[in-house]
């Protein structure tokens, strides 16, 4: 991960909860130059466990392939509060108590997160946004920035829907109780040379199968033995999964940010879903996968109905929700078409704005 | 449940992987009464944490709305031996240390189980099979006494497939990583007044989503928050049902079957999947659910496929995998096409042979 850029700002931030952040600060990576006009911007926001370099973990965005003339934006990506990849977060060190906050960090809804990013956008004197864009849990945050910031003119949601159901609700409950019965977890304040690594690394081998499909694991693994461990090759991948993700996350950050999906609801203390999304001026594409087990396509065809100016699209993969992150063929292909109609109608010059 | 009845055999036992059970027994519960040939017997096979009394968790197949005049009938239902319902498994006492096996018992596989339960039927001089009937583990164990048990005529095989697939072992393995994280798991050699609670509390909130779909748990909690406990009702749904299990079931039978199920798989040390199945001279339903998420129907339909007078019928129901536990007038409506089209072959009178 390339090293990001640390924005301090000067006064706290106060979250929905009531939750106050003396000293709230963002990492965010950029890419090409503001223009003049100071519009030209892409946001990109990642996903639960992602972080602000969007050219790794979302390479096929930054491909050729992809129909936006990408040397002709600003692109942002900002590390979402909470998170452990250099934006204030529970390893952040709590300057009331000169120690990290670790469980003491407070939950960050959906349009916290938001509006501590708008913060961000507004001081870099960001005065429009031609693109945002998210899967996922990125994808919660893009709905909720395209909702809450009149900047935003065109928005590509990907794999989510309009609140986190029960269904996704219950996996992130299944995920943080293994978590919970971990033997180091200690209500969330442990010791950081020793976390609780067996309970993230279960979490994250339940997760590891909700973004994926029956037919994905299939291809993959079928019954096939790993010889030197004398286990199933699926057995294999799920405990280094684990493994890999307990080296690179922590614990209370996975514990709060899953409570962040929790809290999407874009009805929550507005009006009716219906009412919340009508009001949505943007051009929007919805994006959903066939083969999603965690957010089923029923999601993002319904959220796409309830806006205005949105469409529908499907990607095609056996691979599941993971797909967003994979089918990068078929994603660019989609946003080629977006961008087409966008241009054509000559309401939201995407592609060529800055021309 | 019922009490049941003890059978202690007296010889031992020796599993696929060499290891011997001095002093092995089984727990089983029987309605009606065996006729003079001794074949008027219907199995019915339990799921995971299932127990002998069927009469219990399967009601809907003693309902008179069952096509089988099953006063006409013996059935018997066994405690899978590795379960703790009564049958030899890790809670049982070991006789050469005299303290309970606990995780020294060995993993049963689908075939040991049905040996052993074979060894009953033996011992109880079990002329014939008219039915054998399983759900979930239950159908991969019906399966394998279909295919090892020349006395079995009609066998009913519900929601499960010809072996357990790479996504099951998944699910099962990341159960068990969040058992392992427990911090009173100690290999499993745990006290069993500090059992791996929060572990298994885990696992078994994970399984309840995999039993389930998304649509079934949007119908019932939406995302209605439990005001006493302040978190959605889903969460607290998943508490409790984690909790109940802790309070019914041991953390060490809860591993070793799940590890039974894995090990399903009829092609194992035999011929191809198409051989084996092909061998079978049984009449066999396989009943699907549409909406299953952890044993897909693509798998029931393929079993269906492999053996030669065999159907393939589907639940219809947004439950998902539980299905099997709820659906039962449509599991009697399969049952009494099936018990027609015996009868009418007259080749399995299955409903009235005793007639």
């Amino acid at each position: 991960m390339s090293q990001p850029t640390i924005h301090t700002f000067s006064t706290s931030f106060i979250t929905e909860s009531g939750a106050e952040i003396k000293e709230p600060y963002l990492a965010y990576q950029t890419w090409g130059k503001l223009n003049e006009q100071r519009n030209n911007v892409i946001v990109v926001c990642h996903a639960l466990t992602g972080n602000s370099d969007a050219k790794e973990w979302f390479p096929g965005f930054f491909d050729a392939s992809n129909p936006l003339k990408l040397n002709e934006y600003f692109i942002i990506c900002p590390n979402h509060p909470g998170s452990c990849y250099g934006s204030v977060g529970p390893t952040s060190v709590n300057p009331e108590t000169g120690k990290p906050y670790q469980a003491g960090f407070p939950v960050f809804t959906i349009r916290d997160i938001v509006r501590l990013e708008q913060r961000l956008l507004d001081e870099l004197k960001i005065e429009g946004v031609e693109l945002i864009i998210g899967p996922s849990m990125g994808g919660m945050i893009a709905l909720e920035f395209t909702i809450m910031d009149d900047r935003v003119k065109n928005s590509v949601l990907i794999a989510m829907g309009k609140a986190h159901s029960a269904w996704a609700i219950g996996i992130s409950e299944a995920q943080r109780m293994a978590l919970y019965a971990d033997e180091n977890w200690n209500g969330g304040f442990y010791d950081p040379e020793q976390p609780p690594a067996k309970g993230l690394a279960a979490a994250r081998a339940m997760a590891m199968i909700t973004y994926r499909s029956p037919k994905n694991y299939e291809q993959r693994f079928r019954r096939e033995v790993n010889k030197e461990k004398q286990i199933f090759q699926v057995e294999s991948y799920l405990n280094y999964q684990g493994e890999k993700l307990v080296d690179r996350f922590d614990a209370n950050s996975y514990d709060l940010l899953t409570k962040s999906m929790d809290s999407h609801d874009v009805s929550r203390n507005r009006d009716s879903f219906e009412e919340v999304l009508e009001a949505i001026s943007a051009s929007v594409l919805v994006i959903g996968i066939d083969s999603d087990r965690l957010y089923p396509t029923h999601e993002q065809k319904e959220l796409a109905a309830l806006i205005p100016n949105a469409e529908y699209k499907e990607i095609s993969s056996v691979t599941g929700h993971d797909a967003f992150l994979i089918e990068f063929e078929q994603l660019n292909s989609l946003l080629s078409d977006f961008v087409g109609k966008r241009t054509k109608d000559s309401q939201n010059q995407l592609a060529h704005e800055t021309e």
